[in-house]
């Protein structure tokens, strides 16, 4: 596989996304799920737990529901998600379920990361589909987000 | 810490759960979020892939989500699952996230569950909440759901 024409449009998109969360008090984290062949935006989320109160309202899982409503089925098998962090092993299971094509983040997560680190959810023989994973991108500006928040919190 | 008093009945009420989905064609799992203290049920749910098209609609995430709602926060740390089938990687990240005392499951899943297969979630060290984990409660009953739904559809 070839790498979409540009990465850094989506991942911009969810960097705006991070900043929403983090300007109304989420720790800051966003996703856009693009349609590869066209490269729709279906979706774009940021981390709502604090406003919902569901501790399941992470970026990605939003993103990947969302992006479901929107075209009607269950998976998302020409779909990329780009997000601003590596995802949780709750995250990384739901974009396996969802059958998306490629995941993009931007920061490496090795304390609470579940694709490069920790349960590596898509290595497991348990896992049913693997999408392909490019991590890294934008990543010093992903990070500086995440860093500027947490920082501000410890005040 | 101590078994609840009978932790068949919230497994009986998940069974339940379980069969509603199998006769709404849905793969027949069921989950029971009990208030460990009081054994009120917080939450029932059954799986809902087919019928919301939403890939994450799993029995345990619907019943986090319900029960977070119900208790307006994040967390339920006096909290305790039952679930029919052992939870994939995506829900054991919820359970974690819900910070859940207990997890009570029927059936192992060798083939798809990421608590005592795969990715083994609660195990890694970016799992910040590991709750106590019950396995094979009522699984003959659980299993056999299963079964008879599968066996039916190969028919």
């Amino acid at each position: 596989m070839t790498q979409p024409a540009d990465p850094n449009r989506p991942m911009r998109f969810a960097l705006d996304e991070a900043a929403a969360a983090a300007e109304a008090g989420e720790v800051p984290v966003g996703a856009v799920l693009v349609e590869a062949a066209t490269g729709a935006v279906l979706a774009r989320a940021h981390n709502r737990v604090e406003a919902t109160g569901d501790p399941t309202a992470h970026a990605e899982l939003l993103a990947i529901r969302r992006a479901t409503a929107a075209v009607g089925g269950t998976r998302l098998a020409g779909c990329d998600l780009y997000v601003t962090l590596e995802p949780c092993a709750m995250c990384a299971g739901a974009i396996a379920l969802a059958r998306l094509r490629r995941l993009v983040f931007g920061a490496y997560d090795p304390k609470g990361g579940g694709v490069e680190h920790g349960a590596r959810v898509f290595e497991r023989p348990t896992c049913h589909h693997r999408p392909e994973v490019v991590g890294g991108v934008a990543e010093t500006a992903c990070r500086a987000l995440l860093q500027a928040f947490f920082r501000e919190r410890r005040g």
